[in-house]
């Protein structure tokens, strides 16, 4: 992972569940082999396995040295504060793991290495501080070029943040490689570039240019790829996120669209009222935005889509965690039934009706294509 | 501007015409005492009124010299290339400027005060080197708590990039404030910064934090405001900035919407394929973007700001630069006609129609909060 095999320790105090520690989780479905142990003191003494029903025996620790007794040779910080900034506390092991002489990865929005404390230190111990947010120099404007690759683009998006867009991305391309298909992957996400050692967090560059980082990094990915799956952030309906969400979908200039739902979820999770943040106005907010049924987010999507390219939503990934295996069934034939599309949970049933459907998606546009 | 009265040289090197010096036209319209000279070497010798139709007799010169010779004390750098670097010509000039004990004012994506060189000078000669393009460090996540603010919110959207949006809104702030009600202005981009004094370009925020920013400025220009009128950026239907406008359009939860759209123009002006950039894909991209009629546009900003908070399009403001007088008034009574709603050129004829459809809607709103 970023330039060497690693034994990594994964930062993830108070939060190694499998809705909260979404790096900790991601890295341990994708990159198991380089998992020494998961920090989370209030867990500790636990398996990850009985911590987020995956990762098996890896160990959960309480502390730095814990984790080096299972052979950790780095720190990876698998929280991200809203904000993005490094919490104080986490600061004293920051530092106790570059005295260590381990290497820190991070996906914080503030940079490590630009701390000029932690900086100094991981000079003088010839250690790396891998910033995996920090946005490139480069500054591209998008202009749909996307739009004129051979490769067929998917993008996925989301009902909300947090439902597994990531993960259905990478279901997606796992499944499509199974079958002989050439699949790239592009991150925009920190769990993402951790899990693919490249890519962008995109939420992280200036605005003007994530659509244009997306349209450079989906032109790279088609060469030589039959699909390239773009690995989709936020929620055209979250107030925080949109913005992100729309530079997405026009710079990746997507064919289609998989949509992402955790089931049961009905309202944005937007965030709560902060410290240090805005006042409260004269009147109260109104609510968090509703999550409308399915088959009206397709059409919002595809409408936005539309404003830029044409896309069709192909298949819907259902989150089914928290439900038992008969109800899960049910709810992803409900999403199926209620959408006409294609429906499955990646991670708990597989990515093949979904596939399936997008491999149908690029067999009538090659047909197209011949025809024309 | 920004901290004391100056008399600037505005950099508008061969591009000072109305529609690409957009800068410097804003800055002469509505800080046109603190103008000394327009640089312009394809142009000098002219007149400002004789090259954009309006400052008078401010004076083209062609380089820094002549612009000491009107007085200048202080550099605005008034273009912005795409990408926002600043060009090798450019950097003589501003090294010149500030070897002449002159501040230097920039909107580029690329800071002067980062710029060691340019730093040290500065430094050495005791001058400013004043970026306003440079985002602020706090990092707020939006939750449309603009929402709740008491004063009635409007941002300007457009059909497209460079329509009159900044001069839609500080035009419609004008009459608002001529007939007693107090009306902020939130500025979200260079010019507007220049003009208002404060403010944030939004575009060179990191993409998470834009509807943050945006709902912070918005809740603090609400104080002892009555309307809080919002700069907007880019267009729902341009491929490279459609994350800015949406996030914008999510920070800002307007209850009302002014559609500022240049008349005639019939596609998205989509940044051309410059060196560096991406290459080629293999086939061509799909073309601009097409503008839709502008019942379309008001339906797809209704819609889009309802995905957080439903908003209504008040008005049209139509940029009929280069129409003649009654081809002018024809094509605004079109524009009223086609969209039901009230039409200006707030530049040509004035905002009153728009500020009459927006304190409608005050009103409208105001009897409700009584009758509730």
């Amino acid at each position: 992972m970023l330039g060497k095999r690693r034994r990594l320790a994964i930062l993830a105090e108070g939060s190694f569940t499998p809705l909260e520690g979404k790096t900790a989780v991601g890295v341990l479905r994708y990159c198991p082999d380089e998992v020494a142990a998961v920090i989370d003191s209030t867990r500790a003494g636990r398996t990850a396995e009985a911590c987020v029903g995956l990762g098996g025996a890896v160990p959960v620790v309480g502390d730095l040295a814990g984790a080096a007794a299972h052979g950790a040779d780095s720190l990876l910080i698998g929280i991200a504060p809203q904000g993005g900034e490094l919490p104080a506390a986490w600061r004293v092991m920051v530092r106790a793991a570059i005295e260590r002489g381990w290497d820190v990865l991070s996906g914080l929005h503030s940079f490590l290495a630009d701390d000029p404390e932690l900086a100094a230190l991981a000079g003088a111990r010839g250690v790396d501080l891998l910033d995996v947010r920090r946005p490139p120099a480069r500054r591209p404007v998008a202009a749909a070029r996307a739009a004129g690759v051979e490769a067929l683009v998917v993008l996925t998006v989301g009902s909300d943040c947090n439902v597994g867009k990531m993960t259905a991305a990478l279901e997606l391309r796992r499944e499509l490689q199974e079958r002989g298909v050439r699949a790239a992957f592009v991150a925009t996400g920190q769990t993402g570039i951790f899990v693919a050692d490249h890519g962008v967090a995109v939420d992280a560059v200036p605005a003007d240019f994530v659509a244009g980082i997306v349209e450079e990094m989906v032109i790279e990915a088609a060469r030589g790829a039959d699909v390239v799956v773009v690995e989709g952030q936020g929620a055209l309906r979250h107030p925080g996120y949109s913005g992100v969400t729309l530079a997405l979908l026009h710079g990746s200039a997507p064919a289609a669209l998989l949509l992402c739902h955790h089931f049961g979820r009905e309202a944005i999770r937007a965030p709560r009222h902060r410290a240090g943040a805005a006042p409260v106005p004269a009147r109260p907010p109104a609510g968090e935005p509703v999550i409308p049924p399915l088959p009206e987010i397709v059409r919002e999507y595809e409408q936005a889509a539309a404003w830029v390219r044409p896309a069709r939503v192909i298949g819907i990934a259902l989150n089914t965690l928290g439900l038992e295996e008969s109800a899960a069934h049910e709810a992803v034939a409900a999403a199926a039934r209620g959408t006409g599309l294609a429906a499955s949970d990646p991670v708990r049933f597989g990515a093949g009706p979904l596939a399936d459907a997008l491999l149908g998606h690029l067999e009538a546009r090659r047909r197209h294509a011949t025809a024309s």
